[in-house]
């Protein structure tokens, strides 16, 4: 570019110049965002602030953004840092999310891949990662997909650790080092470190990618996949195809959501019950009581793989011809609980508030969707309490947990939202904003006479 | 008391009067602290700062410590109200109580019986509850023991409701509403509610005590305990006594220490692993995989009740001969898990770090102290790490739980350095001021060669 020159080079040769020298740069000059950036980024900024920028091609158009997000542009325009924060649709009033900003950029215990960051610190941080333009990171996960750009020079891959549903766009330039250990490895489902430059996303899905072009990026392939063998593919897959996929199917966007909100309602019922002063009580799963008189346990013995060691056709009989018990583990008919309501009754007039939260069995053979053969279930006992009492604390605690989750996994509800029952965080929304309806046995009945038109 | 007759009474006779008064009354004049509290015990203070309190009898001394402690006596004799909180070894540096002052001083969920306290709240806060001296409070609990004075006129009462290994002193007035029904009826393991004024205690075992005298105090007795029948006494019971009455062992000071550990321990976990990234995860119990090849397993059933329902001798058996686990509920043979790890592992290698803490079972018959039938277990995976970030997660982690306990349970963890083993707390200490010591399987194998005798 031969500014003075008698006739100027029209705009768009400049353009042109810029970005094929952005193609394989992050930035102009080196690694780090110098006075050159902030220079020509400052001639080029209104193109931004006309709305011009989406006519500029994809390198300038990213460069641009991650020069205008930079820090440093503001000393040299006057402007604060917030267009890139404000773009992201985040605001300073966000919910807690659960990799706040607080949260260390290098997690712990990842000294073996020189320290990773967790991909939900980027993009699910309030400012979804405005903040990190600029920086090197280190991200691990595994690949949701991967395409081709540029006859094979670039490689786009959408990266995603489970830290949140969303992926991290990761752009793979063929001079980064280990590019080429990609090659045929990189479907859905390889292991991969990706070491680059966080840097404004010239889409609009995204607020911030990872660039991963220069000599001090990298790629590391920790197991790669052939696209044509792996069984999850990017399209909806039923329940029924992901259970014979056990081994896989925490990788599937829908059973990542379930795990990470019901991680998150774990947590939340713990902390809601403690902050109560309630104590938190295991009771056995073994048991010879029917805690509420259903009849459908599973029975728990070793006398079965006894009798077929020895190499017998039937189980120890006593002098009465019933099965003689004092040949099983514990001398005598064990099942597994359906209820560890009646061991905590015992903890709660000793102790007061106590809670149990752990698996509850049932040999319903019904298939109905009332109690599957093993879930887990919380029962708090109150003492010193009424109905009253009771019903407040159900209140509170279905509160608190949807407060919990909508304030940490927002991001989850949203794809239920979307994928799975419309309309959910308005439900959820709208449970948080009422207080509870609370009616008589005689009342509930009543209603239900009406309902079913019998009134 | 005539002030200025020609002989003044000896201050022993104006001592006697003054106890006879207090003796049925908290303060002077009232229900409340007044300026009458305020003038006489300014009179008497010097008592008290010349360490001749020990000297005044019972009434008068528990009356001249809560005015001395009320916030107001510091307006009249210009001191701070810190001689109580001094007086009780508490200081502000104390670690946090699990009911700290911040905990609303009447517990939620208690609508039902007026609103009550928890017994921490008031003797295990950091100033033991001396900030709480005049104020009228409820608490529930059962009786740990009781014992009558004065003929029968006043009932000592040591109340506990589980939220504290420590009690609380109960004085029980015979003028106090209620009082009459507690006869015969208060051994150990009686349920009341006591409404009383917090009053500074006398003796040096406790700082404060409630005081249950005046008109508008009263208790209640919720279940009443014949102490003759009562299998639970003050005296030490083995841990063989205490399992053959599991419905009220929760009530000994044991399992109550247990308890609160355990379910502190627990929170401990689930916050250590969560403010990591951890996401925690629920594997299946029941399973047809032996995960650690250990062949222990108890096998899971319907088909001893189904053959013993039909009034059958032996089990359904297929054309080979063997065992037709068709006719089983689960179609195959199934077990309970022997861990968690397998399960959770695919989730490790989907959504990267999780754990899981739930049940596990191993049927062996050694009776040894290496595995219960039925225990509680944690198993963390990492992703992307190494033995290094292992075991910097396993450090962190112990360390966490072991200063969790250390603030959160430290009465509990007193009583058990006093009964169960010396130099415990010592021992915990150590563990948190130093860093954990690392050798290779070499060294390991060397070290225990050497202590053996063997190099």
């Amino acid at each position: 570019m031969e500014l003075g020159a008698a006739e100027p080079p029209r705009l768009s040769e400049a353009i042109d110049v810029l970005e094929k020298h952005l193609d394989s740069r992050v930035f102009l000059v080196g690694q780090r965002f110098t006075l050159a950036d902030a220079s020509l980024s400052c001639s080029l900024h209104h193109f931004q602030t006309k709305g011009l920028a989406t006519q500029l091609p994809r390198a300038t158009k990213r460069w641009l953004g991650t020069c205008t997000a930079h820090e440093a542009f503001s000393v040299v325009t006057g402007t604060a840092s917030a267009p890139a924060a404000a773009a992201s649709g985040a605001s300073a009033s966000a919910p807690a999310a659960p990799f706040a900003s607080a949260e260390p950029l290098v997690a712990r215990y990842s000294s073996c891949v020189g320290g990773r960051t967790h991909i939900a610190r980027i993009v699910s941080s309030p400012d979804k990662g405005a903040s990190l333009i600029g920086q090197q990171v280190s991200v691990c996960g595994w690949v949701k997909t991967a395409r081709e750009a540029n006859k094979g020079a670039i490689l786009f891959v959408e990266l995603n650790d489970g830290s949140t549903p969303n992926n991290i766009q990761v752009v793979i330039d063929s001079k980064a080092k280990g590019f080429d250990s990609l090659k045929g490895q990189c479907g859905t489902g390889a292991s991969l470190r990706c070491t680059g430059k966080v840097v404004q996303s010239p889409g609009g899905k995204q607020a911030v990618e990872l660039l991963v072009v220069d000599a001090d990026d990298a790629v590391v392939l920790f197991g790669g996949v052939d696209a044509k063998e792996y069984p999850l593919a990017k399209k909806h897959h039923s329940h029924e195809y992901l259970r014979s996929i056990a081994h896989l199917r925490p990788r599937s966007n829908y059973i990542g959501c379930v795990a990470r909100v019901r991680a998150a309602l774990a947590q939340a019922t713990h902390e809601f019950f403690r902050s109560r002063g309630f104590l938190y009580v295991h009771t056995p799963l073994i048991t010879a009581a029917d805690c509420e008189g259903a009849g459908e346990m599973f029975q728990v013995t070793t006398m079965i793989q006894d009798m077929e060691k020895e190499g017998k056709n039937s189980l120890p009989k006593g002098a009465d011809g019933k099965t003689d018990y004092t040949k099983d583990f514990f001398c005598k008919p064990a099942f597994l609980t359906v209820s560890g309501q009646l061991s905590v009754e015992n903890y709660c007039c000793a102790l007061s508030n106590v809670y149990t939260f752990g698996p509850t069995f049932r040999a319903e053979n019904s298939h109905t969707s009332r109690h599957l053969a093993e879930f887990w279930m919380i029962e708090p006992e109150l003492a010193f309490a009424n109905i009253t009492d009771d019903m407040d604390c159900a209140e509170d605690y279905l509160k608190y947990c949807v407060k919990y989750a909508m304030d940490h996994n927002r991001e989850d509800l949203d794809w239920f939202d979307g994928q799975i029952e419309k309309g959910l965080v308005a439900r959820l929304e709208n449970l948080l904003a009422e207080p509870f309806g609370r009616v008589t046995y005689t009342e509930a009945g009543h209603s239900m006479l009406e309902v079913l038109g019998m009134l």
